[in-house]
């Protein structure tokens, strides 16, 4: 592909010079001793303005005590709806940020099944969370297995809904393992015809591609907002029912935050009218005040021109990739039309875990790793330089070709 | 009952001079316009030191990024272990922050009943989200009316129990209206000669009064952690399971905290040996921060001392209702005996809404209302004063005997 030279740090440089987003770096809160980072796929960066709205709201709760609810309590809802207008492509009144994604999921599919017969299909390689919480709907599983890249293509999804008998099919947006991103209209419109109703996981995806649920035709959503949307660890995460559906799904968990009248408190259940309904209980406001201050971030930067700089920085690396890695035997495991992958890069070899702790370890550069044999590189676009990309692949190259990564011990860690 | 030279301010002001734990109230965070606040049974007042935990714990995301997730894993469980030991009287392993109170509730109700035929039986004025969580359910839903203070005795809990065709009894340990308190290890025992399990709700107990749960022989309990125990408005929440039940049950909501082994990420659910598996997904860790300060220091005061004080402060607030507030036509809706009450002190009356308005409005006191005639008057152990009780009821006998409470607007308010 590209020259030798132009594999330069010095082009790097010249890159985050000129890009026309390299000031959304500047928001964020950065550390003295700091490392590359390239899982802002696993966990995003503090922005400041985070760091200060979640110091606001601890003085909110300081100053106004009970009566601070009187704002709280349309937090769930007021982040949602800027959530659905800047990132999602979803007009107001269908997003609600709140519990996490494994509980939306649960509402939503199950919320989906009741009342429908049939089976759930996912992908063979769909997030563990999501394939764990589907399996304990008690209904029959189908996992889809997609003929490249783990990601099912729209004719994949409509041969395994072709019988009639799928209530629901959920499938992420892009993969979390692969960064593989699927046709999320076309797969939407598939599975329609057939019946089935689609509920999309957005984790990977949302804050670093296009999203536009309504223009999708999608009926259900969830995402989180702890990656791209650097909403902090274990941030509130969303979901997403598109409004005609509303009055017709019903939660699971029938909790005082979905009542139609909360404060009546009267002794029967009876679901808010809109979206309020897909609420359960009480929502942890300390850790939703720090969502907000990343989406506004998003409006003023643009989630086109951020998904271009996300083509950018992965266009990047795969080149990178191309002139350095593969011939000392990586693989790489994501599409390389721009189109069909996320911000991710999955960089495939048997000795993955090894030199991820390497890196980690001796080159202070923080990738991620997933089962068996990747290596993921996270290009989180509000933070991520191109200068990054050249350090944090310079460093596994080095590991790889002089063979310093066997050095690492290979004990097993705990955390993602 | 009291001399009423003994209802002078002065006396309040000395009462609080002799508290041994008058000190606790250094450790708050405390406002410049302050109010007379007597709503610390809806939302505790921030310790100090959860406001700069909070922002230890922001600060630890940006330096750590992904890798603070090496603590961060082991909070729900850590926290939980803390407050079983110091608040909750039970062993390790069998505590677990994380969710709602909402979503635990579910969890376990949903879990007590899997594969157990018969009712759910309740009292008539449980709290509205564990009505409704519970009606959620499918079972059919019995609610106890209990004889006096809304607080089912264990003779009433047997009674309905006696057709052995009770899987679960739900009840709340301190009622949310009238404060009245459960007896907790009686109508355990009661319930489970008829062969129903209890799920305790100790959202208006835990922090307040003496909570023992392995004493009691309990086996399920949820509550939450933003009312006595100060995490902060919408904290997570806390799961009980008795070590012994813990691998009979399984969560419906198998997400991927739950699982055995969860960052192998394994195809199939397989839940985790013990209490860990009753989470469900990501915890959100700048919210759960902010518990452990409060918990820190209810060890550091002695659990013991702080429901002493309770029963001193609630006895007062009752002997200034038998001086002032009886005489005017104001109920005590709450049991005089101070073993039989919470933190809280009911009040009834027909204009309870406006003298709640009155109250927040022209005479900075904040108290809480209850549909439809209650005035919750809520003495939190750690932060509110004999004078502040004496400021607040003085307050309510003024709005009543002047009749100026009559003047304020009685439109309705969204927010508890």
């Amino acid at each position: 592909m590209a020259a030798q030279g132009s594999l330069s740090r010095s082009r790097a440089v010249a890159l985050d010079a000129g890009d026309p987003l390299a000031w959304t770096r500047d928001r964020f809160a950065w550390d003295a001793g700091e490392v590359v980072y390239l899982d802002g796929n696993s966990l995003g960066r503090p922005p400041r303005a985070a760091l200060e709205a979640v110091a606001a709201a601890g003085l909110q709760w300081q100053e106004r005590l009970v009566r601070g609810w009187d704002d709280w309590i349309e937090r769930p809802r007021g982040v949602g709806d800027l959530l659905a207008e800047t990132v999602l492509g979803a007009g107001e009144g269908q997003v609600l940020v709140c519990d996490s994604v494994t509980v939306n999921l649960f509402k939503l599919a199950a919320a989906a099944i009741h009342g429908r017969p049939g089976a759930i299909v996912c992908s063979a390689d769909e997030f563990p969370t999501d394939r764990y919480v589907l399996a304990g709907l008690g209904r029959e599983l189908r996992e889809l297995r997609a003929a490249s890249s783990e990601t099912p293509t729209a004719d994949e999804v409509a041969r395994a809904c072709a019988g009639g008998d799928v209530a629901v099919v959920c499938l992420s947006h892009v993969a979390y393992r692969s960064g593989g991103r699927a046709d999320a209209p076309a797969i939407t419109a598939a599975a329609r015809a057939a019946g089935a109703i689609v509920l999309w996981d957005l984790s990977h995806s949302a804050g670093s591609v296009p999203v536009s649920l309504d223009a999708w035709g999608a009926e259900l959503a969830v995402g989180c907002t702890y990656k791209y949307l650097c909403g902090g660890p274990g941030a509130p995460a969303f979901l997403y029912v598109r409004r005609d559906l509303q009055d017709r799904l019903r939660s699971p968990i029938q909790g005082w935050f979905g009542q139609r009248d909360q404060f009546a408190m009267g002794p029967a259940y009876e679901p808010a009218a809109g979206i309020e309904r897909f609420a359960a209980g009480t929502p942890p406001i300390l850790a939703l005040a720090a969502i907000e201050p990343a989406i506004r971030l998003i409006a003023e930067a643009g989630m086109d021109a951020i998904a271009a700089r996300r083509a950018r920085l992965t266009d990047y690396a795969i080149e990178l990739f191309d002139g350095w890695l593969e011939p000392i035997g990586m693989e790489l495991a994501t599409p390389r039309a721009a189109d069909r992958r996320g911000a991710h890069v999955a960089l495939r070899h048997p000795e993955a875990w090894r030199l991820c702790r390497a890196l980690i370890e001796r080159s202070r550069v923080v990738p991620d790793f997933r089962t068996p044999d990747i290596v993921r590189v996270g290009l989180a676009p509000l933070t991520t330089r191109f200068s990054d990309v050249w350090d944090g692949l310079a460093a596994l190259r080095e590991l790889l070709a002089t063979g310093a990564y066997r050095e690492v011990d290979a004990a097993p860690r705990r955390v993602t």
